[in-house]
């Protein structure tokens, strides 16, 4: 019994994973029917949008089956991504992704009591950290630097030398968040591979790597945030998802880059089997069908390349369900003043409009003027803080 | 007045030296009858050795210019340099750095009532620091960092990541130090000039850079702490030190790369004006001659190159000069204990004779049993720690 669960445990944790690196090591504490350590990082930069939901579902999987979840939210090198953004702006960030994250968890109906969420800046300049980056740097060559951020690091000779010090730190924060395991898109498989060797150097202990493959975004190729119509905000409105999965570029029969189908398969899907019914349902009524019920990726692959599924069936369903993951975000958002405030603060609306418009009061319905006071206050960096259940 | 002792100043602050970067920074605060702020900074690694003097004697004379001057010992770079070595030791050598040293300034005669010894260690971790460590690398390139350390950095493609880290560091030394000026060798050129451009990025003042040139060791060419033979510890006996110069390569009648002459010019004669009499003088009793008494270094040069001044001749002079240098640093040491069992941690003998001999008391005559004890307690790191005066 107790094997059979932990086989059930490891199976979610793995679900629809690219590649696992030494997951003996996750599975020996599932074994002992403990809770393996995970953690995923993420800078504070851009404003967080639907592909963010590729993750999401992971971190869901990894905390219904039972692991102690830490996410990074990487404010240092937010920070340093952009250093003419001031170091408050992408702490209010961070507390937007704070925010966010957890309401897309809350979504698809697990439980925050394990998550963690830790800010980079609470310990990424302490002294042990810092002396630990220090001995690192001279253990490592800057060839295996290179090497290491090969996918995630611009490669020119112009590039910053930040570029070879965010591998150590990243390899370093494995040990200082105390994880068994680190979660990462398949573009951080060499970093991965490198913290498996590099970690040891520290005689600090090797971890486990879960890697997700890279999935194409809803428009196909990779989401891209700066591009505002490529992206479906997580606050957008039914009216405004169904427009722009309307606009998602879905050729007929083609499965391979097709946003939509990796969108079911990577999210829809799964935070279904979360949430209990594990089905995907497609309507018909306008061609007076009854509609299609799926609860597996490769039926909906079949029927795609059949035509069966057309895109102008699939995308009605996409946007359908994609609105229910976000309606109770957007009710968490509505109903919470403080996350209001901190959405202002964090991505405030272009310096160009407000020379345009003196009344501030007008122009954000959300920050009624009786809130303005109150958002002057900092948001202190604490360290390893729990967000609240 | 004022003028003719600011330009006396000055003088003597740019004696001897190759180059001067943005000298006007220091005439300004010599003219505004101020004392600049010169930092020099060591990595504490090898035991100091005579070709030590070279720098010591431009801070004696800094000292005697009414500069404040600090020496930074850079127990981390230290360190790193050679992870086997236990951080304990490397505090240890930091410990006989600033013994040595200070006694090096004390035997040219100069007050070191102004001179600031800092530990590295004592800043180089602390957040704000560390923060500063992080912006730097996001704002310089990797080409940049490079061509900064190019000639103190060993560059291989196999070189560890903290060659690329230590030009950083050493450019936020200057701020954290608080100085106006950066002292060193004109190895330090490329190094001194990113200060200057890197500094202004992170809204921090631009320092002067004084230079040293590259002084031949008294062997000829660099010397070098590695080979026993090639140098003369500042603890050796005037017949260890006759010995050791009597083997010193000089060859009749030239005088490019003369190690000989270099000690003069960089070390003997500025000492000896440092301590009032200026002069350098070569006995010649032995062929039944007055001795020869030189004040300048230019006549010294013409009677070497003429043969008037022969190796034969020269070399009992320098030995008789550096020994009278070394005495009252070794009387220090001799009436220090504290100093005698940190040199006794900092270096000790090598592990190989150990396993010979188990009784440690008769090795070391300076360290008589009773004080094993207090050997063993840690010396703490302590921020901007000012030297015993």
């Amino acid at each position: 019994m107790a094997a059979a669960e932990s086989d059930k445990r490891f199976a979610l944790i793995q679900e629809n994973l690219a590649e696992v690196l030494n997951g003996e090591i996750i599975k020996k504490i599932l074994d002992e029917g403990q809770h393996p350590k995970i953690y995923w990082g993420t800078a504070t930069t851009g404003r967080p949008h639907c592909g963010y939901f590729v993750p999401a579902i992971k971190i869901a999987q990894f905390l219904a089956a039972g692991c102690d979840v830490t996410i990074l939210l990487a404010d240092i090198h937010g920070f340093l991504d952009n250093l003419k953004a001031p170091l408050e702006l992408v702490m209010h960030r961070a507390e937007f992704y704070r925010h966010i994250i957890t309401a897309m968890l809350q979504s698809v109906g697990v439980s925050t009591e394990k998550l963690r969420v830790v800010l980079g800046s609470s310990y990424q300049k302490s002294p042990e950290y810092v002396m630990d980056v220090y001995k690192m740097a001279s253990l490592i060559s800057e060839h295996d630097a290179k090497k290491a951020g090969a996918e995630v690091v611009k490669q020119t000779d112009n590039a910053p030398m930040s570029g070879l010090l965010y591998p150590i730190l990243q390899v370093l924060d494995e040990q200082y968040l105390d994880c068994d395991a680190q979660f990462g898109g398949m573009d951080q498989r060499k970093l991965f591979t490198a913290a498996k060797e590099w970690l040891p150097k520290l005689g600090y202990r090797e971890r486990a790597h879960l890697l997700n493959p890279m999935v194409p975004g809803l428009h196909g190729g990779k989401m891209s945030s700066s591009d505002p119509d490529s992206k479906i905000d997580l606050l957008d409105s039914a009216d405004t998802v169904a427009k722009k999965i309307r606009k998602a570029h879905a050729a007929p029969q083609i499965v391979e880059e097709n946003g939509l189908l990796a969108f079911i398969e990577f999210v829809l899907l799964p935070a279904a089997r979360l949430r209990g019914s594990g089905e995907f349902r497609v309507d018909r009524e306008r061609d007076g069908l009854e509609p299609l019920v799926y609860t597996e990726i490769e039926k909906i692959r079949e029927d795609y390349k059949n035509d069966v599924l057309t895109p102008q069936l699939i995308k009605p369903a996409v946007s359908r369900e994609l609105s229910a993951l976000l309606a109770p975000i957007q009710e968490a958002f509505q109903s919470s003043k403080e996350w209001q405030e901190i959405a202002e603060k964090a991505y405030p609306p272009p310096p160009k409009k407000e020379k345009k418009v003196k009344n501030k009061g007008t122009r954000h319905p959300g920050a009624p003027k009786d809130q303005a006071e109150t958002q002057e206050k900092e948001l202190p960096i604490r360290p390893n803080e729990e967000t609240p259940n």
